[in-house]
């Protein structure tokens, strides 16, 4: 089954129980049918559309969501972006748990937005992480990539990054871990190594590595590295990564540079649903 | 299966898909061992240890995991707080989604902490809310009570919360939503009723609501309530509430206050997995 | 997933394993549809049904499922009480496992009625127990409402129970156990604690406890119980409750009354399902 | 999974939900161990121990549970047959659900074994049918066993059982009915065939049926059908059968009779876990 | 849920991940629809058509798979034999899956066929065993029928099939095993024994088995069973059976032969799907 | 849970049904303890022993199972390679569903190391394709390294490829579509893209292609293909390969080749299990 599907049944679950919406049952005949608006009430960037429309449609397969923007639309501020038709059971039940959903995929959507902007016309691509929140790695990458972000790889399955940790297992020898991957890997998985001095650097390019991950490093060192690399191969800057150093780092010519705060930090937006006909 | 069992294997899933981490495999050989040690990288409530181990223990069962400090302990600064004894590739593919939860429970603690410390001393407890990331409802609510607060109901099931949707299918009559839910609601759930206007109040004290939620209501509206209700009902006050106002509701006399903020806007805490012994 | 979804899914696959129903792959044609009749063949209350008709949509979603009568109703005695129309195939392989669900269900809403006629026009409200067979407790605990009786607590989840096990692991203090436990529960939560002897009963009345179980005691001492409670607390009665004490206990003036006979031992309705047209 | 699994974990889940136990959580400390016996509170014969334990050793794997007696055994009246050594709080959780359990399922193996004495010494078997519990087939088999008596086919999957609506799907043609199962079905599978008129009984020897059930007819009719198959065939039959008609239809030497009351009919027995240790 | 809906999500979930497929989201609009054409590029015998349309299905349930043959058709060589319409990235994402299906069911049904052929006329039939691809029992076992050849057992449950470690288990002696295998078997279930001398043919026959399997005998002793036999029981003959032996074992007058080859080595025929419209 | 765990759950599942062994029930005692021995029977290549050895974990998680050699190891001939030690009941019932495992995986490790042993000592390396047997894709893929060839991407989630579909889509502009596929993908993910003209060979390399397929192509044509790439781009040959040509592709320098018999045309290996004690 799908991956957002068994976060949405989790969640529905963990809302419901055995013993399902009491208040609900109690008070909102089983026939009565209900619309509902969608509101964003502050200015945001879209994500995560699909997922919440999900959660209706699991409760009731007929339900119809519609949303009058896209994912990644800029929206300025208090606005009727959606709307659900539905039972009204069906509504009051998926309610919480849809907006759960869509409050932080717009939060992410639009921070990934504010550092791309910081970004914009340089050749600097800024790339997420896998610090997302459990269950949600999937629609936290699509929201990177509504706000105009790029994602790093999607888990540990889809690109090499040898760490220091795998580097020590191979007594620190950056050519023999670089040889190693290359041969395990499958053909189309790139190796990027994370290298902590600059030292480090030729040897990384001379065993062969596409990418090399900058770990930490100020700007002026960051810089010394571009210039080592001469295009050999491609640079990403880690760590202490702000909106604001964005933009110094995208003029030194790194190609990338990844943030945990993406989707780790990313406040959740104010959204809410309104019943307006029953 | 257990939700948190459920919720660490869909990361877990995410994370390694059917492929698994093919920098590991290339790298870390199958027999070796590694130590670990849990780092608080900053001041912070602990919590979510058990979730943090049971992460490790569903990759190796034999894993050992050990806190020094059980949840709810206050680490004032820079601290080991923690270890994990394992296969280096237990240690190295779990790490990322257990950093994952543990920085997500230990911020929403912290929170929590931050707004119970803000009302001590007074009647007044301060309440989480439904407003959870999808998959971490039982997480975030034991997070809360670690860090000093209390739980609200825990999902649809276990307390009647008649919102004004539920009132406006029953034609608005506080007294016969009151009388419906009491008669459908099992034997040892509560029932509480969200109210706009002040009006309200002495129809849902005559009704024989356990708990009356005040909507969006001032201070001295508030006052005005707890006056009115004079002990004959439980008063909770939900939305707008920040930690600075906490100190005066405690002083004007509810009995409860819900932020969804406690949940839905911690911040991830810093915390890292290092790698000592392998 | 939804939990009737799930059982009716096992027990669907228990009665089918991976190979099916060998009998009528064998005899009857792929593309052959059918009519059947449900039939009550003796006196009856009727519940169920939703989850009667589900095992034929999990196998055929466009089946077609209809009651003439809605769960609660009273079958005075041998009646086509509804219908199906599908596949004459889904028809064949659901049937032992839809009539298995709606001869229990039926069974327990009819035994729940015969006890709520016994206390009719009083105070006095049965309540079911948590004595369900295993993976029926939802449908179990909507039968007892069909009949007209009321609900338990659904799980272990909706109510505080402190029984003689919870007291003795804080040495047996009554008011210290309630104590603990308003901190720990959801704010929605009632607290309900069981007591063997009436000394215990001031203690839980200071306690602030929301209900007393009264257990095992006989009609006088039950009439002293609610002549010491005084309306300040509700009492149930448990243990040795026949159809034939409801109304004695009625008068006495107690809150509930539960009954695990409710659901573990009634009988299973005779019901059938007849093919009419193929 | 294990079916027996699945069902237990559906029957903890629908108990405990997400949420879990929260008398236990609020009064119970986590390190605390106990014991409890299993008490049988009335004469029964014992069956369903393996799922019993199976419900605490989900909870704890390492909880002991053990029964003096295996199942099958005949408990003559209020006795100690078992013990649990866990957690206190593994112990409070699984206690209703394996009550649940146990008390069915000695119920299904005492009666089974009332059936079974009853045709003692002769030539019949009693057999059950496919009217069990949702979920609980196997444990409903097992239990039949238990008490002595024989199990019919298992599910649809493990005999051809043709009945009325799967002739008419051949015209009412006993042998094409027969001839088209035998080409069908899995090699060691047995073919019977239901009939309701002792016309249909040569044909069916003639068509090479294994077994012929008579449906819903009386002694002399049955009588009849044993003279008729004159061995060629067994028989069995089904419908209207009474412990006390059991002699009688062994004595006039069938094969075999079904009665699904041994299964969907069965009292259940009073069994109950005390803690004697904590 | 159904097995083979099981095997699909395996199927597709190891294919997709949590990821998804790049490529199409990267290069196919959502909205765009397409048609596609089955075809065979070799004779062979079509099996596997609802499996191979589930796999569309499951992806979009209005995704239209049609096949101009049923399964059991012989496909005389190059030829288009079916078709779905569907969303354009349904029919590349699930192609892959849907062909490594049906190229190996029809390439079990090509076998089959060819071994029923074999026998054709003769009394002999052809059966498969359980050595099939792990999740492919079913699937296999239909292509085994669609090829024209018949089933032995599905799986471990409808058949009690006496080897030689169940023999040991009861010191050898063959008619007690046949005995308990009696007393413990469902009512429909046929007892095989198998015997590796003809020494015990006659106590296998003695003892009521319904089949005796002839492991790894020759010709010759095969035959000699059968005249020993003398029709009292029904011959299997199994081990070392090639197509080219098959119509020497219908002369001699066995009554079964199994070949596992027909599901473990059969090849996988030469199957595509062509985009003819988008 | 982990795939190969899902996987070998199924075919656990589809062997036992809910019923389980009735053989083995029958006659095997619970506690009789046994030991088995792993044949292998003919020559071959050793890969799958841990899904082997899970098989019986599943069942019996203290079952001890060890093989001499590791995956990969080449077995000359007929020898013992392992042992099984488990309840005898075990052994029994995971014997089928463990070689049928095995069997497979070692088929395709031995075929594996013949395409490999094809190529050896020059630069061409031999891949996989994603025609594997569903819900065994990474055993497969496993099973390819153990003999010593690569791995193809594992599914459609860790590489792009570009075929003429998804050409198509884009109107056929080779440059546009390596455009939209690089600003979608993962970071760490390469770009393929499959030509079946040389005309596109230059294009590709221009467009910033990481490797390019060709499909379909003769020796001469593929020879001309790496003139023109002049290592700017690594080069795959696909289609109407054979362990023949392996050694001319090899000598004509082309980076790759994929081969789908590798996985979907391995024949099983003969593999046995005897039990020797008990």
């Amino acid at each position: 089954m799908d991956f957002v599907d068994r976060l949405i049944d989790l969640a529905l679950e963990e809302d419901l129980g055995a013993a399902g919406d009491v208040t609900t049952q109690a008070l909102v005949p089983e026939g009565a049918r209900g619309r509902a608006e969608v509101w964003a009430k502050e200015p945001l960037v879209l994500a995560g559309t699909r997922a919440f429309a999900r959660v209706f449609t699991r409760l009731e397969p007929a339900a119809e969501v519609r949303f009058s923007e896209a994912d990644g639309a800029r929206i300025s501020g208090r606005a009727v972006i959606g709307s659900v038709a539905a039972a009204l059971r069906t509504l009051l039940v998926g309610e919480r748990t849809a907006l759960n959903i869509l409050q932080r995929t717009c939060g992410i959507a639009t921070l990934a937005a504010r550092a791309a902007d910081a970004v914009k016309g340089s050749h600097l691509r800024v790339l997420d992480t896998r610090k997302t929140s459990p269950g949600m790695r999937g629609l936290s990458k699509e929201a990177v990539r509504a706000g105009g972000a790029s994602n790093h790889r999607f888990g540990l399955f889809d690109g090499v990054l040898i760490k220091d940790n795998h580097l020590a297992a191979v007594g620190g020898d950056v050519r023999e871990a670089l040889r190693r991957a290359r041969a395990h890997a499958p053909q189309l998985v790139k190796i990027e190594i994370e290298i902590t001095r600059l030292e480090q650097l030729p040897e990384a390019i001379a065993g062969g590595a596409d990418v090399v991950l900058l770990d930490n490093m100020d700007d002026a060192t960051v810089a010394e590295a571009v210039r080592i690399a001469a295009g050999k191969v491609q640079l990403e800057v880690s760590g202490n990564v702000t909106l604001e150093r964005l933009p110094r780092l995208a003029q030194i010519g790194v190609d990338f540079v990844s943030m945990g705060a993406l989707t780790h930090s990313a406040r959740a937006m104010d959204l809410s649903l309104e019943i307006v006909e029953r």
